[in-house]
């Protein structure tokens, strides 16, 4: 019998890469968890001629109700906009409730331990918390830095298509390794981590390759021919001013412009100056290896989005807008 | 060549176990990391004709310096109080830039999972997210509740000089299990596991065995020939409700009485009513079971610590008074 998974974010940029490897996967009867306010856009209208279901409820329904309407699901997978992580609590109280046998938290971001370092990742940890007192069975999934925001910006213009924003920066001197991935290729991990009565109760990090951004200067030369003379180099004491600024200005005023840069300018401390995003640093923090898991799995390189990017087969990613 | 490690809080209850079975082991050099303004306390002078080496330092020290100090040790192991352990954050920042091969922080507490429902366990997760944002290689040790605060009190006084408080409450029915151990156990394992690269970046539960306080009342019976007519059952409302109070009281003063009754009360909670405190939770929350890695260790029953009340040999804790 398929198991029964309901996905809360299935229209998220993260969310339709998991639900498109659900659906590509055969093994899996598919249910969208849709906020009433969003049953009607036509991004939720679309997904029901795909064969995923919908179920149309408020997190903030009395926890009982909200328990009765996800108790059908064997696994839930939450992959919330990066904004709303503590909108998943009352999900988990209902979690508990109804004894659902996996709960996928809102992970989903690059290594990088809880406690001060990212505020998105503090958030993060107090969902897990909540499901370590409410005993859930979890899974946590990491992956790596998206290969659709990892590029830089070809001074040619070829690459614009491909993202909302330029990406011009090099930060830190550019030496420092991080974990990347494919978008396509966390639906494709997700699909098996899901599976998989290995990773119950266990943090997994998904990845394709592990890269400087002087390894993705290179890179991006090589394919385009192009020679990157448009790059800004900003030093390690900018990056950590820029992260204590942007801290300052979110503490005096949360709202989506505060945040978003609070969320980047940390993203940047945490990468590129931390070296929070590497294999060891996942290993060293307990998660397990997804290519270890699934050596069967061969991930998209970043030469390969590259060339993706040169041919205009790249897709850009949040392109009706960032999240809010 | 011996491991060289230095313990934090030597002359505590926990502490005293941990340097007796790294000396009985016979592979450690084993040092002392005491606080100047205890340097003459008659517990710290008894420790040098054993063996071990002191090292006065206070952890208030510039960091370098402190760094440079404590550079010598492979392994760094801390058990200091329980009222006391955000002290332990300056010694992080310390091992961090002294390279530390590995920091067992003061764990040495019961099965609990972060997020609210300990407020001691929560002060120590804050100095583990010091630990993994330090990347310091660690390994958090947790331990049943201590055979010798676990007993019950019997009518006759026979176990009176056994501890500085009566022990008559059953809680909460009294049916929860909840991991035990004899406190000298906590000395044997620790030996055992700083020894061991299997536990390197893990979590490890040190246990003797798991009983109710039903268990615990029938095996006093058993090895006493008296009747406990003299317990108080104490309800699952009632433990709820102390907890809510002493909590209130914490937050109005913060002082070693509010927070003596704040850890008695959550304690209370966690082991009696959530069930926390079990093997099963332990291997939810990720832990390695001692048990398993050290399965030639045979640890002291409850009944046989039960027989040494009656016999006259149990050692009281805390007999010099309570931590402050
Ligand atoms: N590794 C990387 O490079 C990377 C990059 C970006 C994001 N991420 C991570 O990926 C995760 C998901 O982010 P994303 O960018 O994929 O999300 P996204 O594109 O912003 O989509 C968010 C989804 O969550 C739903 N949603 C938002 N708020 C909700 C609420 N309060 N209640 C119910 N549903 C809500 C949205 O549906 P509606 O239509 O109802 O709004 C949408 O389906 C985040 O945790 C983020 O940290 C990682
Ligand atoms: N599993 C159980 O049943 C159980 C029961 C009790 C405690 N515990 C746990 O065991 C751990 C240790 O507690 P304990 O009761 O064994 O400790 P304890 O007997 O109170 O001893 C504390 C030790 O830490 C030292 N210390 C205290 N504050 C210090 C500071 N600020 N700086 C440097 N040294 C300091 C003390 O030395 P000085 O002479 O310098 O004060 C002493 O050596 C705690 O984390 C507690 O949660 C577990």
């Amino acid at each position: 019998m398929a198991q029964k998974v309901l996905v809360l974010g299935a229209t998220g940029e993260t969310g339709r890469e998991i639900v498109n490897a659900l659906l590509a996967a055969g093994t899996f009867d598919v249910t969208a968890l849709v906020r009433p306010s969003s049953a009607t856009k036509p991004a939720v209208l679309a997904l029901e001629p795909t064969g995923v279901h919908l179920l149309i409820a408020s997190l903030d329904l009395p926890v009982e109700t909200l328990a009765a309407q996800i108790k059908p699901y064997h696994t839930i997978i939450s992959c919330i906009g990066p904004m709303h992580q503590l909108a998943q609590l009352p999900l988990i109280a209902a979690t508990a409730l109804a004894g659902t046998q996996r709960f996928v938290p809102c992970g989903f971001t690059t290594i990088c331990p809880p406690g001060g370092v990212m505020y998105m990742r503090d958030e993060k940890e107090r969902v897990y918390q909540a499901l370590w007192v409410a005993k859930v069975p979890y899974t946590i999934i990491d992956v790596g830095f998206w290969h659709q925001i990892s590029f830089l910006t070809l001074p040619s213009g070829r690459s614009k298509y491909a993202a909302i924003f330029e990406f011009k920066e090099v930060y830190a001197g550019g030496e420092a390794k991080t974990l990347l991935i494919d978008k396509s290729d966390v639906g494709r991990f997700v699909a098996r981590i899901v599976a998989d009565e290995r990773t119950v109760n266990k943090k997994v990090v998904a990845w394709g390759e592990e890269r400087t951004q002087r390894e993705i200067k290179a890179i991006m030369e090589e394919v385009s021919g192009e020679t990157l003379d448009n790059l800004v180099e900003v030093s390690e004491s900018q990056v950590r001013a820029n992260a204590v600024e942007c801290l300052a200005a979110f503490e005096a005023e949360d709202n989506m412009q505060t945040r978003f840069g609070l969320y980047n300018g940390q993203y940047n401390l945490s990468k590129f100056v931390r070296g929070d995003n590497t294999l060891t640093n996942a290993l060293y923090l307990g998660y397990l290896d997804a290519h270890v898991l699934y050596p069967d799995i061969s991930p998209v390189a970043f030469r390969d989005y590259a060339r993706e990017i040169i041919e205009g087969k790249a897709v850009a990613v949040y392109a009706d807008g960032f999240p809010s």
